[in-house]
């Protein structure tokens, strides 16, 4: 087998078997096949696209690069959550611990912001001491303490999605759902779970902004998941606005904690609880979906689920405290209020430009090894459908340099549309994809 | 500018500005721009095409990459060939002599054999002494004193397609008709001349073997051409079957002094006349094409071309007494002969086989530095629309080692086919293009 040969074979739209695919994710990652062989395939694959069997080849592939991780220690059924990304959208801080409360292990690997989103380990980074670094020893033990436990990729796990993901950055080879779909999978099917909720985002602020396009990255998710023998169903979540009232890193784990308290908004509350109750329902705790919200529910009511984060925090060295006083979470020094220019309903969001305007406040990063502000964020005071008067608050924003205030405000500002009639808010779950 | 937005753009079905290509191009000469986002961008290329301009700023700034001969140290205009080639194409040989007889400057940098066809560089060789490497100041010599000279790319001459032209061979990148016009123009235009001649091939030795590609490539080239100022036509000729009687290194010098001498096969006399013809014109030398056909007749029938093809000969370290005495040449120790299994009538033939059981005897080369044996060759006696009779000779091998006999025996018995029926020959030019 030559890799200029399946080269030719993509380019002229062929379907690659599994050993093909094997040869050539092995042989990368092992440095035999050089830089710019794959970058050639990469590209033919993003023009002529990849099949369900190619795209489940390529998963496992990239899964067995590296080390599958062992729970086997842990008597219960374990599960996780994987969200395509958006802004404002903290759910795993929620989801972890009603999950793990409830009887299941929850082993997450997370990422870090991208582009315009927000990222997990980011987020709990801006718990003081919060260690999201933890080698796979001390991940199991903290799973083994509370049932939870959120890190990073470690250089185990599927290297050949690393390299290959450096790759695709640098070739304008990222968006495809081929190759999406195995980065993601790859690594969540490393974590060595049972079964996995996936919460893929359509609208303004998600990669996906087209729902056809997370319709396909759905349902070729789920059918790879299926394919290499996991439980899976995916959830298609709204995000033509943000997720929550919060966005931002100390922000967004205050309003977690107010949603494991029993408070904060409705739509994060609810998403939350939908997904905690897949998972309960997928790890086979419950017997339905039903009583899987249900389930969800009493840990919130019980205050056990916020327990288990103030074990989680304690566990991977963060300062547990910040659960009742969240003043100790770093916060910006000044504030800045954005209000309407006229009356009317709000009826759409460009959502990416909060994000973006997030980044560019210092919440997010330009570069990888860009430091980011934990402290900066945005307060969101209406919804898609809302009434609206002249002069009445929109938006504040949380913010410690004046820098690049004047582009971000203006960013927030102008991503609001205001319309003459009330719309109807966007269903925050249209659908629910393999279940 | 950035690489990575370049590659999404002709990603994304863009067309590049000059800017663009050359800031790709000189980028990548330099080591500025990694293999692999080259890479990458070719694939893209590849798959969505270069329009006109895009392919013309493409030979311009690989053309640019390196130096543009300065011939203005000779009074006459400098005119060249360039073939798509073939099997048997010797014609190179024929036309430099006539039309530096002629009155103008043929400052021929070719190629290597390359796949299943055969090379003018490497048919030249089996000439005892002849030497294609020489420095451009030997080449300058040359010309001077015989306004022909037939040399290899030097290190000077578009540094930027031997780089991209290696890497298009490691990422099956190579059959993209604005690459391939690009690669061959930007060496040519760096010949200094002033008007060019293409002899583009099609059929079933070609690399383009359908006409509607071999057109298509023509008219781009043309168009390249006349782009960057020069005066360009395109000849589409047959090459269905080989041209002349001989392929093979010694075979082709033989019958190129054949015609020299006013003898030689119809085919091959009337391309070589032909081409000449053009040349002339191009060249300011005469005021039509009749003329230059005259011109071309009388160069030969007064043994001053011959006389040209000598004096380059000797002029570059050659034998030149192998024209008076063409045993001098290497010839291959042992003939076999291949007989028609039935009567009927040739009525077409794999003609890219001829070629490959020509390098599988040691006429071609597996890898850039394999050793080719010159004394090798095919003779043919039998074209498309003849009449054959059932154990009537169709070819004679001419071998030096029974190694792999048997598969090139196989591919040449088997590369005629024989109906009941005669068929009509191919037109030898069925296309004049940008005249």
């Amino acid at each position: 087998m030559r890799a200029v040969d399946l080269i030719r074979k993509k380019r002229d739209s062929g379907e690659h078997t599994g050993e093909e695919i094997d040869f050539l994710v092995s042989g990368y990652t092992r440095g035999d096949i050089p830089d710019y062989q794959m970058a050639a395939w990469l590209m033919a694959v993003w023009i002529r696209g990849l099949g369900p069997a190619e795209t489940a080849a390529l998963t496992e592939a990239m899964l067995h690069s590296g080390e599958i991780v062992d729970h086997s220690y842990l008597p219960m059924k374990k599960v996780d959550k994987h969200s395509t990304g958006g802004i404002g959208d903290k759910t795993s801080l929620i989801l972890a611990p009603i999950v793990a409360a409830g009887g299941l292990a929850v082993p997450m690997i997370s990422g870090r912001g991208l582009g315009h989103t927000g990222g997990t380990l980011d987020k709990l980074e801006s718990i003081p001491g919060f260690n999201t670094s933890l080698t796979l020893a001390d991940f199991r033990r903290v799973l083994q303490g509370c049932g939870l436990g959120l890190i990073g990729q470690t250089a185990e796990i599927a290297p050949a999605d690393k390299k290959i993901y450096a790759l695709r950055d640098a070739t304008s080879t990222v968006e495809n759902i081929g190759l999406i779909c195995a980065s993601i999978m790859s690594k969540k099917l490393a974590e060595g779970i049972d079964a996995l909720v996936l919460d893929v985002k359509t609208g303004s602020g998600a990669f996906m902004s087209r729902e056809a396009d997370a319709v396909r990255l759905a349902e070729v998710m789920v059918d790879t998941a299926k394919r290499t023998g996991k439980k899976a169903v995916a959830l298609l979540t709204d995000m033509n606005q943000p997720l929550g009232r919060m966005a931002g890193h100390s922000h967004e784990v205050i309003e977690s904690i107010d949603v494991l308290k029993g408070q904060g908004p409705d739509d994060l509350r609810t998403l939350g609880l939908e997904l905690s109750a897949w998972m309960f329902y997928l790890g086979e705790r419950v017997k339905s979906v039903e009583d899987g919200r249900h389930l969800a529910e009493q840990m919130i009511a019980s205050g056990k689920a916020l327990e288990r984060f103030r074990q989680c925090i304690r566990l991977q060295g963060g300062n547990e405290r910040i659960i009742d006083d969240t003043s100790l979470l770093p916060m910006a020094k000044f504030r800045v209020e954005i209000f309407s220019p006229k009356s009317g309903f709000i009826s759409a969001t460009r959502c990416r430009d909060f994000g973006i305007a997030l980044a560019i406040l210092g919440g997010g990063r330009n570069r990888k090894e860009d430091q980011i502000d934990h402290g900066v964020g945005l307060e969101f005071y209406k919804r898609i459908g809302d009434r609206v008067q002249a002069g009445e608050k929109l938006v504040t924003i949380q913010y410690n340099s004046e820098a690049k205030l004047a582009e971000a405000k203006n960013l927030v500002a102008s991503a609001f549309e205001i319309g003459e009639m009330a719309t109807p808010p966007p269903p925050l779950i249209s659908r629910i994809i393999g279940a």
